[in-house]
């Protein structure tokens, strides 16, 4: 099956106007890295603390070198605060991220934190002794419908396994963090778009990952057509998205948020009404402009996008598009998973898809 | 040309799957009043101060009683502040209002302020002398392209006229606040719609009101329809929209706040991207659990929704639907204006939307 | 009377450990001004609408140039929102200030706005027409105890002669938006104080202007001591404070806010605990990094302080030292002034605070 | 030593003007139980992840049932964002805290909430298979001075004695979270204050529980005098405080936001200044008013504190005094402690306190 998972270009189609990166994925902008780690174990009856495990991990890297030393301007927003992220109260109040951010599944969020606080003591032995302490940041969504979460079945030797596996190049659809996600009725998981913007001879960057968990059956809007019709409200919404907005754009923690802010339109495209149970956290970072955790001068000199152009503009534009297109793959590459209890999540007919957009 | 103008539904189309209330109008939310104020006053070239005078002021009284006496629950989710909206401070830190709720241009919002002070006093003439003084809410959107804006020409006859006309049946469109405005590239101005929820014998209502003057010519969509293909960026956005929420369902301000953020959903249906130059401001409101300003008691006691049931999740699709269809309808409704320096701003062509729906 | 009035310092005494910049003024900030203009008219007893007057406004330019078409990096911290501030939507989204601001009293903000905006287009005749609209900063406190506040007093004319009269040098106590202010108990209105930070052979400076009228009798603290004492909670607290903050250091919008955060340290050490009834607002800009309006470039280069240096934590501190400062001033320098219905706020007596001082 | 230990109270002196609870700790809110786990192992030269441990948790849980299934309204203030508190993201979207709140070390933030999700999963197995996840709140500070931070030495084991400890009695000062802790220069840790409020027949508690380690030698200051006479800024502040405030009054989470914005008047009371490097972070939740997580019902009734009555404004007041009180009382209660590298944190000494206050 999995060959037959197509990306929405594939399909011959695309989100908005403005032009993708080189591959379409956050990983157009320059040093970002992602990588997974997927853990799929056991199948049938749930023995809570046991599995069935359908879970797993998804790291974002906001530069190969050393995340601790060298942070990134940064910015969070959330749409919904329905979940359990953590990280974000220093990230809001320094506008920056000194870590790698990992995703993952709601209850494994502290053993993934304290995962990512090994690695990079490691790698920065004076943390908490000779210098501050470090903040973590990690994402999640609820794949307890598939997963057997309350095992927290994600390990230390799994995200350094995804941290190892971070490339330019990954897999989108039921990898890593997104193996046990649905969204919108569907299976969904991992997915990523880009937008590239020319500007006066210089090329900016915007991508966008997802791990997408949201929305109700029926919902599902693709390109502006409903998929499913839909004439009442089906069963509970269940789920939440997390969103990573990259960028080469030289932008500070306010205008990050701004961009963050408009994710959400993304989000919304695709069918979502923002239900009550859904965590959906914006995060947003730029490769420019890092902060070198040991430079000792008093002032510091940064660049910035100004406001009143067509550029920055262009961002907000590439944010929303991008958002809206990661979540399109999410779902158009995620292959079926049946977890515990053999509860099934079954993947979008990619032939229907194709039907209904022709239509 | 006026007969011609169409609503949504009039045209065989309506946005999401709730039902509407009874006049798919804000004002379907008992007690909830509308009134308008149009200037329209001489044409051709501008002459700062003097005219032509293309513009108004709308009003949304959130029920027939002292609303200073009376407050409501409200809440305001500013998506983007690039806007004036003057009152906001004491909306977020009380989480009431205790005025009339009044919208105009933005250089008007003091000048229309200052006789919603007028007004309230007359009513309640113990304000900064034996009691509190009183905080009035005032929206804004930028109609400098058909009024002389610098004019200020909305005055305390047109606001005290706004409120005499306040009704549960208003117009759409180029009328009040609206008669000035612009969306996505089409005249503009003041649309509504309203939903209405069922829940254990019980109704609820939710309704919108916007004061539309967003987007780029080239973004508009109707029911995921790109109504004007582009391919690339237009010139830029000017504008902003506000989007007025109202609803007897009993909400605290916390839970309004939430209501509030979906509005951008709807928002974002239509076309937008939310771009920098626009100031998109989302007020909304309780008809339930009104707070007698005169109460000395410690204690009160209110009711207020179930955050884990289906009411409160139909409230919040009820937000993104109705705030779509308020917006599609502020575009159906209006008629074309040509304002200062002739500048003209056309309204949509109702049979060119209908080709395209049906396509 | 006017002559025995006494700022701290004048007494011998002073906040904190900082120096003071060269008058111990906000206007130590090279090229902020500050301007009143008071009105004092009538006596007796009120007729609401007619007088006694005691009011007036005061205006701080953050630079002697073109306010509009240099803005300045800037904050608001919303501490206590039962306050009627207008602008600081778009402050706090585009973090900055483009216009001079006003301190007034509570009912008057809108005039006082619709005078400035009146100031500016004057000055820049393309507003609303050419270019964007402006979004003009306001601020108040509640004067009603004294002052007709119905009445709405200040005119465009006072607030023209506000602009005027600005300047390095400035009076505190009852004068402009401080005539008809009360706080803690005693008489008071505008005050100032100001801090000076070397850093590695530059100076900085930070000052804070404070409208004071917060507070309950019996809470005075000055410098650790009670000055009334009190056993039980007195009449209820009414009125709120202002703080207006500026620097000369660079820094973004977001280490703004981190200082306005501060102000409240400071409030508290003069006895506030905050109350229900306040509105307690910080508004700060940086003079440095100035934005011009009718720049076209895409990218900016701005300096900021690194965060982690001491230089920071001084102007942290500077904040807290400044504003305490203030308060007092504004308390110390105010007179007594007998206002509407024979109304009386009396002065603090000096003699009495050095007597307690010393003991 | 520890039989000299002594609160301010016992030594003669009081803050604020509000009677105190029956023991003047947090636990005076009916319900409220604290308990602590202290760890204390090894010494001399730090060996990372070795040791020697100076660390703990603390407990506080706001009553004695199941707190996942019975929620109470809450709410979290973050006024230095500068740390690494887990869980607030729910707990400003939804209002409510359903889990036990622990402090801790900043490195142990992940484990503790680890275990955290063990106590409530055996005690709700429905946890994410057929209800929803759970969000765990985890405060902490930096106590790497004294304790091997990097070892995260609070296990499992840790946390569920420090609940199963939990009760109305508790100690102050080097325990649990507090035990390697400093602040203003001197050895601090946990503290605790409460006060009463008589209202109509009715008597309401509100308690303060600080976990302190923040502020620079010389700034401490007891009741307005300072201790340690400086002149200039000393090292740089290292640390935080949390804040954990308890009542009884029924308040929403919105009224309990602008109780905890009040925490930090008393924090400043004691000498801080906010610096960069701490992170303050206030939690609050009140007893009254809980949240039945299986309640299906629309519609709920709940009480709220009259903002407008003397009773809100003496929760206000309340917050103030005893967060100040219990600050100092952290500080006088906590004994020295020696810890790795033999880095030593003080204990204040009790007779210079006494003699200072009587001077």
């Amino acid at each position: 099956m999995t060959e037959e998972r197509k990306r929405l270009r594939d399909l011959g189609y695309q989100v908005g106007i403005l032009p993708t990166g080189e591959f379409n994925l956050i990983t157009d902008v320059p040093g970002v890295l992602v990588g997974h780690s997927t853990i799929i174990e056991g199948e049938g009856k749930l023995i809570p603390g046991k599995g069935p495990e359908r879970t797993g991990v998804t790291i974002i890297r906001p530069h190969p070198g050393n995340n601790y030393r060298e942070k990134v301007r940064a910015s969070a927003f959330v749409f919904n605060g329905y979940g359990k992220t953590t990280g974000l109260v220093q990230v809001q109040e320094l506008g920056n991220i000194e870590s790698i951010i990992a995703l993952t599944n709601t209850l494994n969020v502290p053993l993934v934190a304290n995962a990512l606080i090994d690695y990079h003591i490691k790698e920065n032995p004076d943390i908490g002794i000779d210098t501050s302490t470090i903040n973590v940041v990690v994402g999640e969504c609820h794949d307890g419908k598939l997963n057997d979460i309350q095992g927290r079945h994600v390990k230390k030797e799994h995200v350094y396994e995804a941290i190892k596996n971070a490339d330019k190049f990954f897999k989108e659809g039921s990898v890593g963090a997104g193996t046990g996600m649905t969204a919108l009725g569907y299976k969904a998981g991992i997915g990523s778009s880009s937008r590239k913007i020319e500007d006066r001879n210089l090329t900016y960057h915007l991508g966008a990952l997802v791990l997408s968990n949201f929305g109700m059956k029926g919902d599902l809007t693709i390109l502006g057509k409903s998929i499913d019709k839909i004439d009442k409200v089906q069963e509970r919404e269940k789920g939440s998205i997390m969103v990573i907005l990259a960028t080469d754009a030289p932008l500070n923690a306010r205008q990050l948020c701004r961009l963050s802010k408009r994710a959400p339109l993304g989000i919304s495209r695709t069918g979502s009404f923002g239900s009550h149970g859904s965590g959906d956290v914006i995060i947003s970072f730029s490769t420019s402009n890092k902060i070198d955790h040991d430079n000792k001068e008093s002032i510091l000199t940064m660049k910035i996008v100004n406001e009143r152009t067509k550029l920055f503009r262009s961002l907000l534009r590439a944010v929303v598009e991008s958002t809206e297109e990661a979540i399109l793959n999410s779902i158009l590459m995620a292959e079926t998973i049946v977890g515990r209890d053999n509860n099934k999540s079954e993947a979008i007919s990619i032939e229907n898809v194709k039907r209904k957009l022709s239509e």
